[in-house]
This record gives structure tokens, sequence and C-alpha cells, in this order.
């Protein structure tokens, strides 16, 4: 099965509306695979709010998939229906206070609708739609890209091992870190992976072994304390992660453990490979050590899944990223192309 | 407070008999503590079995005062004292068929029960009280030893990191990987120990933490993937876990996750440290490679905390331990010294 997070869906033969939201919940993932179909902002607002959808791609295509929604089956028009339009996108830019492609999203939904209000309601309504479809349609083709340049680093019957969740489940499609494994197996290579679980928000048990089978891609479950042994045991040919933030000189930010896999890669002579939009890539960043690192809350270390599994008032140390420096880094992978180091020239011309 | 995993209680002032078990229920822990009292052989054997009291040498200690216990509360005397004393402690042994340090506790403790059993039935119950009593002791003294070698590698105000439970709750007092921090405390050093977590069964969140706050020892907990961050944040001045098992040539089989962690400490130049008493050494192992390796089952990774946290059916890969080669050990820590690289020439001379 092909796993989409978050698509339009028409419910017509030729048009695109009417229409309505169908995305998975994500918090109903791994137990059950539950569709949430809706046409309601604030049934959407809810599920950007709650994770039933996450990662920042899929939370901007639900953010402008939303806002495309409620004005289709909005009365309005003219100035009234730009109005509206605007009040829907302020509520839902409320749902995540800190996404970036969230407020990306709605800003150019929010520009489309100001170049489009003199239209009629109708032909408004479905620029809105098609604008929405559009982002992530966008989405999915630079995850694409990702993946057709990633897959270049991967040969046939080799195993993957990969960090978090970095999925089509955190994008449109595709993925970053997992889109040369879809690549692969489109080209009908036999790739096998090896997937962190990922603590403490387990990602890996949760999203990515979940989408890995959905697939029908050969996925091994492992704790992170385990990537060590399979790397010892000759079972990885190559690492691919994602990447939330790559500084000037390609330091690497992503989830807590990356930078620990990447030092035991290089220990063991496996290439190790972050993948990311270029959207991820911040110049103005001159190194890793500029890159803040947020902290996250003991309790999902404590007690994450159900019950309490360490003393209550233990002192946690639990940064949410880590930073990867550049010299542990084998290559960056994005839309553009594959850039090895020194990352520094390749990016500013990516970034140009 | 000062953690004793099980201890003979006497209700006497002047001596052992009558008395009776207190154990730390350790299936209990981080949440409660609660301790076992009993002179009830079979409460003793389900203690054992369902892991209330865990850790090869505080089973054999369990055990053996199981075994004196019942033969506290027997009517009989002479052969047929002997003959319950076997049969106590055949039932005894088939608590946990694979621990190593029961069926040692329960041989040692039969051959005392032959050598007294033409004594008085008073005087050969209050032996085989002091004999389980002399296995305590002897384990506690052991231990000691180990802490008072390993607290020279540990200077005032460092911060050692460690993994899984190597403590007190182990053994019966003390611990082997945590001896020297206690040895430390004792000495009023100031040192600060960062605990991994240690999926999947949690034991350094559940355990490790658990009993450093008991003892008033600044803990910190952090995820398995976190222990490359706090490194490179040169929060670790040294590394001590303990061993389940040394080859000849020093390889060191551990808790998994134990050989990442070394790799880890090695690629940022600081030390590395096992600690374990000398009957963990196998003269008749020549090298790691020949520790055979348990591989544990997939429901303590995929529903390890209470709930489901990765798809039903999706293939684990859990080995309960994992093997450091010597070249990336600092030294081995034992009752009877510090040995340094190559180990070989010192292990066999311990082993004498």
């Amino acid at each position: 099965m092909k796993v989409l997070s978050i698509e339009w869906i028409s419910n017509t033969e030729t048009g695109v509306m009417p229409g309505f939201i169908r995305m998975i919940d994500q918090t109903k993932l791994p137990v059950e695979l539950v569709y949430l179909d809706t046409t309601d902002i604030k049934v959407v607002w809810e599920a950007i709010k709650t994770l039933r959808v996450r990662g920042a791609p899929a939370i901007g295509v639900a953010a402008a998939m939303g806002l495309a929604a409620a004005l289709q089956d909005s009365k309005s028009s003219g100035e009234k229906l730009l109005h509206e339009a605007e009040k829907h996108a302020d509520y839902l830019a409320t749902s995540r206070p800190t996404a970036v492609n969230l407020f990306w999203a709605l800003e150019r939904m929010k520009k489309v609708a100001r170049e489009n209000s003199g239209l009629s309601p109708e032909v408004f309504k479905e620029r809105m739609v098609r604008e929405a479809i559009a982002i992530r349609d966008e989405d999915a083709a630079m995850c694409r890209a990702i993946g057709e340049h990633g897959v270049k680093l991967i040969k046939d019957g080799q195993t993957v091992l990969t960090h978090c969740n970095a999925g089509a489940l955190a994008v449109a499609e595709y993925g970053s870190g997992l889109a040369p494994i879809y690549a692969a197996q489109a080209r009908g290579m036999k790739v096998r992976v090896f997937a962190d679980e990922t603590r403490p928000l387990l990602q890996g048990a949760r999203l990515t072994a979940w989408e890995l089978m959905q697939a029908g891609i050969d996925v091994t479950l492992i704790c992170d304390n385990t990537a060590a042994v399979v790397m010892k045991e000759g079972r990885i040919d190559l690492v691919m992660v994602g990447s939330d933030r790559i500084a000037a000189n390609g330091d690497a930010a992503n989830k807590i453990g990356s930078y620990g896999v990447a030092r035991l890669a290089r220990a063991h002579g496996i290439p190790m490979y972050f993948l990311a939009p270029t959207s991820t890539i911040d110049m103005s960043i001159p190194s890793g050590d500029c890159i803040p690192i947020e902290e996250r809350g003991a309790d999902e270390v404590t007690c994450g899944f159900g019950r309490r599994t360490a003393p209550e008032g233990v002192k946690v140390y639990s940064p949410a990223f880590d930073v990867t420096p550049a010299e542990f880094i084998t290559a960056i992978v994005t839309e553009k192309g594959i850039a090895y180091p020194p990352f520094g020239e390749k990016l500013q011309e990516w970034m140009l």
C-alpha cells in the first residue's frame, strides 16, 4: 500500500470540487490505520494541534487544505469571502505555534486569495483548492527528487539503517530520509531497512516500521542501543536520516540520537547520509553550534507510554535534537542533488 | 538510605535464629519500595521466578536463604532433615534454569548440609542459616573490594556514565559497575552519574536511577541514544559498567548497548571500564566471538511500556547482550585489582 499522509479527494470525476480532506490519523498508529475524512476547519485545527497529522510539510498541506475546504462551503462572495479566507488562515495558524511550514503554506494561500478575490466565488474557491493541492504535489515532487538523487547511493541488495521517521508520514509522500528506499523499491531493487525505535517518542517503532511494512519493504526494528551491534555484525551498508536544520557549513541537526549513529557509522566505516529539502538549509547559521536545541519534558522519558518506568522526581536530560558536525557526514542529499564535503560551496550554490 | 537487595533478619538480639528473609520486591520499583518478608520457600521460589529478586549474585543469596528458612521451620532431624535440605535445594534450582549463581549457591548449601547432618537439628539449622548469611556477606565483601579498586579511577567532582544496572539491587550490596560510586560517596567525594535508561527492559531507569537516588547520589537519566551527546558536550569523565562474562583475552559481554557506549567513549577520548567479580571471567573462552548471545522476544521492544508501540508482526532484532572487544576497554576491575591491556596475562594470574 502506498502511504499518503494527507490528500484532497474530489467527489466528482472531472474537477476538484466539491471535495474533502483525507488524512491518516497518526495518533492511532501503529495499532490501527484510521483515516480522518473532513471538510471542517475545526477538525483540521484539532488534527494539527493533537498531532493526528505531524511533520512540518504535512502540517503545511493540512492547513492549506483546511482553509480551502472551509471556503468551499462558504455562502459568501467578493470582499466578504476574502475576509473569511484571512480569518480562517489566522485561525489555523494558531494550531502549532512553531511550525514554519504551517505559516508559509497559509501565507501562500492568503496571497492567492488576495490575487483572485475579484473572480466569481465558484472560480475563487476552485483556485484555492487547486493551490492547496499544488502545495501537496510540490512537496511530493520535491521528496521524489530527493529519492531520485539518494537512490544513486544505494546498491541492489543493500541494507539501510535509519533513525526516527523521515518518511511518507511526515510529508505529502515518499519522505526525505526514506525517499531513496521508496525510489529503490520502484526500480525493483531489493533493499532492507533497520529502523531505530528512537526514544523517547518512538517514531521509528510507531511510524517508520509501520509505513515501511505498509509499503511491503523488509524492515527490522531495533532498540537505539542496538545500532552499534548491527553495524559491527556487518548488517548495515549505509545510514540514511532526515534533517531538521542544516547550517551553512553542513552541520546537520536531526532527532536526538542521530549524532551517535553518525559517530558509530564512522567507527565502522559505514557512510552516513542526511537527506532533506533545501528549505532545511539555513545559510544564516554558520555552524551547528548556533542551532538552538529544544529540551523536552521529563515525562516523555519517565512515563511516556502509559506507565511510570523511572522514579518520581528523577532528573532527566532529554534534548529533542542533536547536531552532527559536517566532518561525520558522508553526503547531504536535497532535491537539487548530492553534496559531498566540504559542503559550504555546494550548499551556497543550491541556495542562490 | 543504604540499598540492601536481600538480607537475613534475626528475631533475636544475639543469634541468627529464628529469623526471616527480607528482600526488596524489585517488580514494584521504581514506583514503590515494598519489602517482601518471608520464611516460606514457595514465596522465595516465586520471587526468583518472577524477578522480585534479580541479578545473579542476589538470586544465589535468595536461594541459599530460602533453603535455610525452610529448614529452620522443619520438625525433622538426622537423615530426614538432610533429605529435606536436598529436596528443597532441588526445588529452588527449578526457579531460574540458567542462573549459574543459583546452582552454585545451592550446591554450596547442600555440601554444608551433608557435612553437618550428624549434628543436632538445632545446630544443623543454625549452620545452614549462617552459611546463607556467609554467601551474602562474601558477595558484599567482593563488591566492596571491586569498589575499593575502582574508586582509584575516579577523581573528586567527576561524572560517570553507566549502562543497565550493575548496582546494589543486582547483588548483596554495593554492586559491581556502581561499586566505585558508592565507595567514592563513602570517602566524601562528590560524584555525579548519568544513567542510560537501557532499553528494552529499562533497568537503568527503573533500578539504577532508583538506587542512586535512594543513596543520595546525584543521578541524571538519559535515553540510550543521548549518551553520545552528553559525551560530546563534555559532561562525562569516564564510563563504568558491569559484565556478564569476560573472555580470556579481555573481551567483555554485557547488556546490549554497552558495545556502542564503548565505541562512543573511545571516539570522545573517554575511558571505558568494565567491573565484575573474577567469577565472571571464563578462561575457557578465548575471545568474545565464542560468547553465545541470547536473543530476546519481540514483545519487550514492541509492547514493553504497557501498550503496543510498534506494528503487530514487525520483525525485531533484540540481542540481550553484546560483546565489547578488549581493544575498546580501558581497564577491567575485579575484587583482585585493576587490569590494563593487554589483559590476557593479568586475567590468567587472577584465575590461578
